[in-house]
């Protein structure tokens, strides 16, 4: 009997058995598909290699500033697929090594719970296998949704799992169905590399999230129209048909799009489908029911990640697989605590957000001043020939404590982490203000955009 | 009279600016060259943006990865030279509308105090003029030193300033005398920009500074061989001479070196010669004297930045000025604190470093341990494309206190704010590892440098 069974191998299930390997537990992993779930191979990992690529290519043109002669003989999205392809193996056979490094078993097949301690692995040759442990953690993480009646079919309508994944050329034309995170992702991608894309958003700007300010949307439909990008906002699509190689879509609004290909981004749900046998308790929309402790309703059961109904992060499923073997055989027991959980977004600009907006922070009845600082006037920002950005600083009106942070630039995704520790410190924003930060540093836009509220206004 | 006159338009000069603005003070400037000081004209900025310049050549011929196809048609310093002063000027603009829209008087010549109220201005044309102040802040900065009798001309022997600001085509064979700071930095840019470079230093390893480890000096000056750079260690230059249009070095190991320019590197000391007639105290080395509030021995006059004993780093200089004009003008006096000064140096490596190394630990007594963690495994490094680099974390024994972070790698001037912020708050080992970082990021390497200590060894 293993100690531990952890059902799927992503940022969750990964974490998880890093924690048991130093544990020195005794531990399984069981996965269907690919080590690493979908953040290594259909997700997080490759769109940000897909990013970094496009982000390179948009900054070409400015080379020459640096004395650099360059001429463009092309650009392929294959080359870079096949490139991608290189690097996430490089993390998988990583992970596979690790675990023949630690004669730790691979059970390949869907893992099914039939009893409290006993996985059935359904192999993908129909056979079946039974294995046991003490404790097991469900980490199978979620699934592509889809809306209207709209079917992926992974030629013309794609999930951006296959997008992602399978995708050897880009289309001519592609709509993207959704402006959320990943359509924003892709479609700039796509976009960049070559494709004539359109994004269609039911509601009324891109990034129709609450922790998104305004603000940010404005700045990246701007710059997205700027990139040649169709956005269509205010309007689904209300018929869809395959005729001759090309999608025809019908708009809520009348008006009609033609496309090659169509990418359906328009979220995910847990991926809990025929989990178990024995009445796991999930809710309404599909997510294992946990306690604080990542506890289901089987006391030596856990589940972290997306099957859990938290935010929809890697780095929260891994934050909880954490929790989770922590709690099953750690010291002391702790609550999950989502409090600050930073995030961003790489898209035509970086975007990275943590606490809370001006916007949350009113509709919670919280009094706020906020301090502004743009990337244009930043020396290491100009250095690196990328000016475009800013920083939006939330604080509680009186305390003068930060609550939120956003930030719309290069490096974002790091610098945020910065406010993270502030926030998580209770630090005010004259702590924030004085702290000695390098020069010249992106991360010293964090002095400059707090004077007004410690020294005066300028103007 | 001016409610404050600031001599000097650096970093120090310019941080003061600022708040007095804010403040709404009537204050007047004195620069005897260009706007901006040494930090924006001929030091940090244009050797970062060098940098930046240097980091993308270096990159172009992994772009393929990205499915990028190029030509490089050719690498221009005097190109990247003439944009370098084009970003510059930029920053230069911007001082000077801020002055002219501010109404403030800026003038031009070599402040001189005559009186503790009293600055004369020496104008380039001999001619003089006095202007009055209540207070005065004296932030001259620091110009570059030389050793050994060597001279620099502008022309053969360049100093760090000539290099930077003047220099607009690089020389075949370039000797840098000092493996310091500048020296690594400017080296390095000069041997990625097409220049065959020699470093030679006095000491036994690059960048012979105490919160440098060794670590970090054996990685530098293993990728300065790779690029091609001698590197000569335990020597300094005993005799040199200029022979048509040559430099020719006699090093005290007995070997000859002969090139076409030398850049002298060796440091830099406060430009305080001259800088009054009232007695300002000063030390044997030439700096002010100052208390804890950066008052000299005259109540009113106060200095801040490289003309001070403190660090000599552009951000404390900035971090002084704020401080001095807080005590002067602000609600309530706050002493200098040095005790977290974030830094970093870009060279073949951008390093990065933050409180005590291991080393200085245990020189003061203190048992450490220590977590590691390498860029190779970091997702987004690889996405990047920048898989080159480790972090260290330095904690007290007993207590896991965070003491000391070094990190080697990109963006590790900007991630070292995080570690910053974790000395300055007390964070553990624990509490270091249990905060959700966004992934992919780099920042997440710090939950993996601490699994070591919080949760066990993974071999």
């Amino acid at each position: 009997m293993y100690d531990l069974i952890i059902i799927g191998t992503g940022p969750g299930g990964y974490e998880a058995l890093l924690n048991a390997l130093r544990l020195k537990l005794n531990v399984a992993v069981v996965e269907k598909s690919k080590l690493g779930g979908n953040c290594l191979n259909r997700a997080c990992i490759p769109t940000k290699y897909y990013r970094a690529g496009s982000h390179t290519i948009e900054k070409l043109d400015k080379l020459e500033k640096y004395g650099i002669q360059l001429e463009v003989k092309g650009i392929s999205f294959k080359e870079a697929k096949k490139h991608k392809d290189e690097a996430i193996a490089f993390f998988r056979k990583s992970l596979s090594q690790l675990l023949k490094s630690k004669k730790t078993p691979v059970y390949r097949g869907i893992g099914k719970i039939i009893d409290k301690n006993k996985v059935e692995i359904i192999k993908e040759d129909g056979t079946k296998e039974i294995i046991e442990g003490k404790y097991i953690l469900i980490a199978t993480g979620s699934v592509p949704t889809s809306v209207g009646g709209i079917i992926p079919d992974g030629e013309y309508i794609l999930t951006t799992e296959n997008f992602i994944e399978d995708l050897e050329e880009l289309p001519e034309q592609l709509a993207v169905i959704g402006g959320g995170v990943a359509g924003c992702e892709l479609g700039y991608i796509a976009s960049v590399y070559g494709s004539k894309v359109t994004v269609i958003e039911i509601k009324d700007r891109l990034l129709p999230i609450s922790s998104i300010s305004t603000e940010v949307s404005k700045n990246l439909m701007r710059k997205f129209k700027k990139a040649g990008i169709d956005i269509r906002l205010n309007v689904y699509v209300k018929e869809y048909s395959v005729e001759n190689g090309k999608v025809k879509l019908i708009l809520s609004d009348g008006n009609e799009i033609v496309v090659d290909k169509v990418l359906l981004s328009v979220g995910r749900k847990p991926n809990t489908e025929n989990i178990d046998e024995i009445g796991i308790e999930k809710d309404e929309r599909g997510f294992i029911k946990v306690n604080d402790y990542l506890q289901t309703n089987f006391e030596n059961i856990y589940a972290c990640g997306d099957v859990v109904n938290s935010p929809m992060l890697a780095h929260v499923a891994a934050y909880e697989a954490r929790v989770a073997v922590g709690n099953i055989f750690g010291k002391e027991k702790r609550k999950r605590d989502y409090s600050i959980v930073p995030w961003a977004i790489f898209t035509a600009f970086e975007i990275a957000h943590v606490g809370l907006t001006e916007e949350e922070a009113k509709e919670k009845g919280i009094e706020t001043v906020s301090g502004y600082y743009p990337y244009t006037y930043n020396e290491k920002a100009v250095d690196e020939l990328e000016p475009e950005g800013f920083v939006r600083l939330v604080f509680e009106k009186n305390s003068k404590q930060i609550i939120g942070a956003s930030i719309v630039g290069i490096e974002a995704s790091e610098i945020i982490h910065i406010m993270a520790y502030a926030i998580k410190n209770k630090m005010t924003a004259q702590e924030v203000h004085d702290f000695i930060y390098f020069h010249p540093s992106l991360s010293e836009i964090f002095i400059y955009a707090t004077y007004d509220i410690v020294v005066g206004k300028l103007f």
